[in-house]
């Protein structure tokens, strides 16, 4: 099966498994004590400079301890209204907060300080929840890339209303890779105070990495990490995969391909008439909207999902492992498709 | 490394690993609509009759989503004060649910219906919290497990009240090659409502299961399984192994040469004067008093943890890949350190 | 001081305060095992016929316990942008419960069916919360009150798709009174299954009433509402006020006069010209934009509480203790400046 | 009725329900920003110093909002195993904070640092709830007073340990009018964190003020105020009963005589042979265990609570209406039933 439905859909990348075979010896001490998290640790405070890592199952829980780092019961979390915090995690930061998540309606997943600003008029009234974080995902939930100016925007917007920037860096390294700049100067340097690090959507087995910069947000974070479920006993499988994804830039390679497998297909479907590309392609996702008729033939060959029912809306994912082939096949059966249909 | 502190210091069986490599084929549906992950649903099937299956990716993410199905904020669960529940999540299931723990202190870390029975005595009292579940560890942490008759008997009791009998089972495993019955003869014949089935402390990667018997408690369990972060979208790598473990039943074999490598140890060490075994060994653990000059010197060569700093007594957990080899170099070792002190 | 601003800025109504009086009496059984609050449980059900009484101690405390008995963690709770339980109550709903609030844009802070069905396309889907409760405001937060034939509408989809209809009653009494019906006509005709009904604002010095219609709600409720801390000890001054409010129907006095006098203002005002009323007036709320610089000179004057700084829509509330002459003044003061302005 | 069942048995003191009535003139600004809750804030800055004061509707209600102010959800509070805030509140504390209660059983209700230490040996460790609150009752729910060298030597355990301390004072002015000391001396000055105020029970009709001293804990305290829904609209109803309290000292009457009529019970009762009072009469409640055949029977003509089935033990409370009368007939009745009995 080959489908363009999630990068969650692929499996591990081979060096990524043989990390994890090499992790794979004797006893070691327990819950992160470990030498190859060590080892991640100083890797990453090279990528980062001065950093509090903590790895995360997945990308909710990664979500919710950082969150958790910066926001108290009272206090809410501006977030686009088609972020995964807000849409994809069942309530999860809500519920394990207790804070409010304040989703805005955006074009294109990218908040910005004049739509967060509308949110500030409550400061100081003790009968409104208080905005403390904006929230941004990078690469956003609409394939968009927020460039280095729009985050250290945000970034210092928020700081000027004592608020964090938390980055959802599930696609952080499909974003790095087309801002093509360095981890650090999309990030530390824009001033983001929280992030988190995605390893699952780019060919490892499991694992985030969250990232405290902000020196304010680090003394209660492994507490939150352990009472969130997301202390792993055996953390050195996680930290090889993270090892292997910052061996010979790994982790770039494969966000690379996949964005460029996505720019592949959109230059070949924007050729065809009838097909809408919705949102701009910047990094391995595409929206577009195809013509009824198409979708559930088309889905019964390929797995992709809807994205709005009402308009024909679907999104498409690339991932590490799409190959040009598998493009060029989803493009004809897309052409096979349309042909058939009576316009 | 060779070390007696924890069956989590160990790292994956072969065949566990080799189930891994194996499920990194292609493509696969993400959130555990897989292949693998089907096969092992009607495997847990086979194994326990009538079951809703969730997994975890450890033993605190397991044991928030069980209680949570089974316990409101209002509500109480009843556990043994050593319980993992109580002592060893920093909070989480309280933090998560909302709920109150009601630790009772235990000679042997088992609880029994006359010990619940005292804390019965407000329900239907707003005041006061009410008793719904009653939570314990088989095998337990002191290393004892309870008889088919007790598990039983606690099962009855929580029915008759009301209530619902959870079991941690993060090495129930240990506790079945023990009682040398079938999981479901210790577990569904006993009346057991819902439990968790460890594979982390014996011999997989990462991954527990939430096994929910009482139908009751399956309606609301996958979303409080997504909303706890323990949905794994590519679940097809924690199903694989569990089925490694269900293949020549591995389970079983790593379960009794861990609790017979924890005899030995046990054998050996009773023959030494001024060693006190403090519990029953009925599964992989032993507790032990040491003459207290012993602890640190043994702690030099061996990894292991306190249990009670003021006696000396200390804990020692035996693993699917203990040798009998491990055991006798241990043994010697403590003999050596004994024989240089001074009685 | 006589203000505009809200109308639990007045005091209490005489009766009402003799009825606490009268209350005083030597010792009586707490928590509401008392004979007043007997009493006036008997008047609730001559009232409303088969419902379960609680008492909160303000509007958040009722609305937190009876969405509580209502919600899971994993639900959410669908609402008008406007409604208190989201804008008004620092976010104690969410933080409480652990749901999830799903605010909606209403033109006149009234849901209807059509404005729900947008978000019911989740259902069943573990990734995103499950609606399991409209909630309005009767009236509402506009001044505006939905009709029977709207309410029952809002009612029969709520229970179409498994959900409950929640009102938050602190006006319900302005609202009956608009709408000439009985109490019971407006709420259990109309299939609501539970609701607040509020008391702060209609004359008496302190207490809501929770009344809950459906069945299936009631169980866990008097646990709810001890743990939400509206559990009053001394629950006789409460019960004796509202007894005092069924007394000679003086509620609906109190309501009809306070939406008397806003009809009175509505009158007036909107012979003045360069008012704009904003929102239609059928309870006892005016939403008015005034010329921006008579806005804070008639402040000066009269508290009232802005709406929109950026349109100078303003808030007046009339209360039951509001007089002809007062209302008569106000208008004058407004005129007395509007000429002083040069158009 | 006359009962020894519980202070919050008794109505309101007159002068208390006098300043109600003068309390209800015109309109008045709501949430507490009215004058007469701006006098009751010099009073109290007056009687203790720099102090933030919040008020609560009951005793719960404040408890939560207290330590909400002072603990996190990873953190446990520490309190005798009698505390009102672990027995009597359903969980709460607990739900509304996330955070773990760790209560302690003592002979006589009462914390000593001996008693809290044995708690500490998790600090740092992230599997285990960090104590962040020692929390007392004064006075004790046995009736018991704390010394102010016991109370101070338990705010010097809490601050060399990075801990506050918490003071549930719902019986504050019983236990002051034991000591013989000021308010501020038996508080403040023992360097109490933060602390509630209790009125309910001692002759108010509803109200607790919290009085948080430390300023580390106010920042926050408002919103976790508001979101608790502890903030009341027509605030100067509370506000003025509390200034009827320090109005001639009329707190420390209603308590100074609550506890003579307590001692004068212990008195006459320890005269009685088959009577044992089990705890030391410190502040206006007697324990006492009664010939087994008497309970029934003088509970038919007085109320009062079991404290302890099993051994007969029962609570008796006086209240500042209690008078000599009913003390003695109270007595008479006991001596009358202990005759018919024969021993």
């Amino acid at each position: 099966m080959k489908t363009f439905a999630s990068d969650n859909y692929s499996g591990v990348h081979p060096e990524v498994m043989d990390a994890i075979i090499r992790a794979n010896y004797a006893h070691e001490i327990s819950y992160g004590d470990d030498e190859i998290t060590a080892e991640m640790d100083k890797i990453f405070k090279q990528q980062f400079g001065d950093v509090d890592v903590l790895y995360a199952f997945n990308g909710t829980g990664a979500n919710i301890v950082s969150l958790k780092c910066a926001v108290l019961p009272f206090q809410s979390v501006i977030c686009a209204d088609t972020a995964h915090i807000h849409v994809d995690e069942c309530g999860g930061p809500t519920q394990h907060i207790g804070c409010t998540l304040v989703p805005l309606p955006t074009p294109d997943g990218k908040l910005t300080p004049a739509l967060v600003e509308h949110q500030l008029s409550f400061i100081g009234d003790v009968h409104h929840v208080q905005p403390k974080v904006i929230s941004v995902s990078q690469s956003t939930e609409l394939g968009t890339v927020y460039s280095l100016e729009e985050m250290r925007a945000l970034a210092d917007f928020a700081h000027k209303y004592d608020m964090f920037l938390h980055v959802d860096g599930a696609r952080i390294s499909n974003a790095v890779a087309t801002l093509g700049c360095t981890l650090k100067e999309a990030t530390v340097d824009c001033e983001v105070d929280i992030m988190t690090f995605g390893g699952t959507k780019n060919g490892i087995m499991m694992g985030e990495a969250i990232l405290i910069f902000n020196k304010k947000l680090r003394k209660h974070a492994p507490y939150y990490h352990k009472q969130t479920a997301q202390l792993y006993s055996k953390n050195r499988f996680i930290a090889a995969q993270f090892k292997a994804l910052f061996t010979n830039e790994l982790w770039k390679e494969m966000a690379l391909h996949s964005n460029q497998m996505a720019q592949l297909l959109a230059a070949e479907i924007s050729k065809i008439e009838g097909v809408t590309i919705t949102q701009k392609v910047e990094a391995n996702a595409l929206f577009v909207i195809l013509p009824k008729e198409v979708v559930e033939p088309l889905r019964k060959a390929y797995r992709f999902y809807d994205w709005n029912v009402e308009t024909g809306e679907v999104r498409w994912m690339c991932s590490f492992d799409t190959t040009k082939e598998d493009v060029m096949e989803f493009v004809e059966k897309i052409k096979e498709l349309i042909a058939k249909t009576d316009f």
